[in-house]
C-alpha cells in the first residue's frame, strides 16, 4: 500500500493511496480524507463515496468541498475509483461501459467478469484495508453521484446492516429501465432479469430487509433527469413499500459538481447523525 | 459576449463567459460567480481572483470552494484566464512562460508585447465589462495564488484607490529575485531594472502611495517556498516601510488548491469587511 498524494486540508489531511487489489486483479487508487480527530488518534466512522461515469478517485476529492464538513463532523471519507484500470483490463470506447463505468457490481459475463468486481471491492476489500490501516471504526455510511448514486443505494439495500446510512445525488435509481443501466447490465450481467433486479434500486425497495431511510437530492435542470435518472420511479417504489425517502428537487441545479458542492454539507451532517446513533 | 457555462451554486450561479478582448487581441474566457443577492437584483461588490502558472479560468471556480463564502457575503467573484490564448498568440514550450503564464503585466518586448497585456485587461478592460453587464458595483477587491498572488499584490500597489482590499495565497513577492520571475520579466520587460522594480511587490512596498493592508497566507510545506516565494522578503520590506502586513504561515500546507480551499473563507470575509467599509 503506497501513498501517492498527501495535502493538509481543513486541519486534517487529504491522501491518495494505491494498492494491488486481489478482487480487481490489479492496482487501484482511492482517496482518504483524515479529519483532525483521526490525526489526533481517534477512531472515526467512515463515509464511502462512489463517483459517476468517467470519474476517477480525483473528481470528488478536488471538486466537492467535502473536507470542510468531514473535518467538522469527524468523519473519514473514502473515495474509490469507478472501475478496475490498466492495459490488461477490458475496456470499451464508449464512456458508459468498461473502464470508468464499473456500475458497482460483480460482472458475471466475459470479458468483464475477471476484473469488474466493484461490489466486492467497495463493500468488503476496501473497508478491510481502511479499517486495518487507518484510525477508522467499523461504522460505515455510503453516498454517491449518478452511477455512484445507483451504487450507494443498491449496495446499502443489498447489504443490510453494513451501512448506518445512505444518500445519493442524482442517482440512476432504475438501471433496468434506462439506457445507461440497460447497456451496462446487459454487458456485465447478461440477459437474466433476476440478475438485473438484484442490482436495481427500484426493484430492491419492494423486498428490502431493513427500512434504511434514503436521502436523495436531484437537480431539476439536470440534462439526464427524464432519460436516465427518473426519481419519480424511486418515489413510487418507496411509497408502495412504505420505505422512508427524503427526495429533494432543486430548481436550477444541474448534474455537475457545483450541485454536489452546494448540498454535500447537508449529506455529511445526515450521515454524521446516523453514524453517531 | 457569450455565456459558455452556467451552473446553480449555493443559491447563486457560477457562469463562464467568452468575449473578444481588444487589449489581448483575441477571445478570452472568465468565470463569474453571481451570489443570491446579485440574482435578486442588488449591485454587489466584486472580488477579482488571479490564478497561478498553467491555470485557466477553470481551476479556481472548480476547486477552491469560493462560492459558498461569496454567497454568504454577497460578493461577485470574477476569475480571468492567466494569459492571452490561441494559435495566433506567441507561446513557449515551458510551463512558466507564454500562454498560461502572463504574469499580470503589459509586456514591452517582442514577440510578447502585441498580446500579453494582462495588466490592462485585468485592471481596466475586464472590470468595465463586469460593471456594464452584471449587477456589479464599482467596489473592487483582488486576490490570487502564486503568480496570481504576485498579480494581486503588485496590481493593488500599482493602482492605488482602485481596490478596497488585497490578499494572496503563496504569492511570488519578489519576482526580480527568483527564477520564475526573472525568466518572465526578462522575456516580457527586457533588461531594464526600473521596469522590473515597477512590477515587483517587494520593490513597490518601499514607495507605496497608500498603505493598503496585505493579507498573505503561506503553507510551510510548499515546495516552492524557499526558491520562488520567499515571504520573508515581503515581511522585511513591510517592516522597513511600515506597511501593514498579516502574514500567516501554515504548518503542513502545500501549494495546492487544498490549501486555498482551507482558507478562502477567511479571505472572502476579509474582503467583504473592506468592501462594506
Amino acid at each position: 500500500m503506497e501513498r501517492v498524494e498527501q495535502h493538509a486540508s481543513f486541519g486534517g489531511r487529504q491522501e491518495v493511496w494505491t494498492r494491488h487489489s486481489e478482487v480487481l486483479g490489479g492496482a487501484t487508487r482511492f482517496g482518504v480524507y483524515l479529519p483532525p480527530a483521526a490525526l489526533a488518534g481517534e477512531r472515526c466512522p467512515v463515509l464511502y463515496w462512489l463517483s459517476g461515469l468517467t470519474c476517477t478517485e480525483q473528481n470528488f476529492i478536488t471538486k466537492a468541498g467535502v473536507q470542510q464538513h468531514a473535518a467538522a463532523h469527524g468523519l473519514i471519507v473514502v473515495a474509490p475509483d469507478t472501475s478496475p484500470r490498466g492495459p490488461e483490463v477490458p475496456d470499451d470506447p464508449a464512456y458508459d461501459l468498461g473502464q470508468g463505468a464499473g456500475f458497482y457490481l460483480d460482472a458475471t459475463q466475459a470479458p468483464w467478469s475477471t476484473h469488474f468486481r466493484m461490489e466486492t471491492h467497495v463493500v468488503h476489500e476496501l473497508p478491510a484495508w481502511i479499517e486495518a490501516h487507518f484510525p477508522a471504526s467499523d461504522r460505515r455510511a455510503i453516498s454517491g453521484h449518478s452511477m455512484g448514486g445507483h451504487g450507494a443505494l443498491s449496495l446499502a439495500l443489498r447489504h443490510p446492516g453494513r451501512y448506518a446510512s445512505v444518500s445519493a445525488f442524482a442517482p440512476i435509481v432504475a438501471p433496468s429501465q434506462v439506457p445507461w443501466g440497460r447497456k451496462a447490465f446487459a454487458a456485465y450481467l447478461g440477459d437474466d432479469p433476476a440478475a438485473w433486479a438484484a442490482h436495481d434500486t427500484v426493484a430492491l425497495i419492494a423486498q428490502a430487509a431493513e427500512r434504511l431511510p434514503l436521502l436523495v437530492d436531484q437537480g431539476e435542470a439536470d440534462d439526464f433527469l427524464g432519460s436516465q435518472l427518473r426519481p419519480e420511479l424511486l418515489q413510487a417504489a418507496c411509497a408502495d413499500a412504505g420505505h422512508p425517502l427524503t427526495l429533494r428537487l432543486h430548481p436550477g441545479h444541474d448534474h455537475s459538481y457545483y450541485f454536489i458542492a452546494s448540498f454535500i454539507g447537508e449529506h455529511v451532517a445526515w450521515h454524521a447523525r446516523a453514524l453517531a446513533g
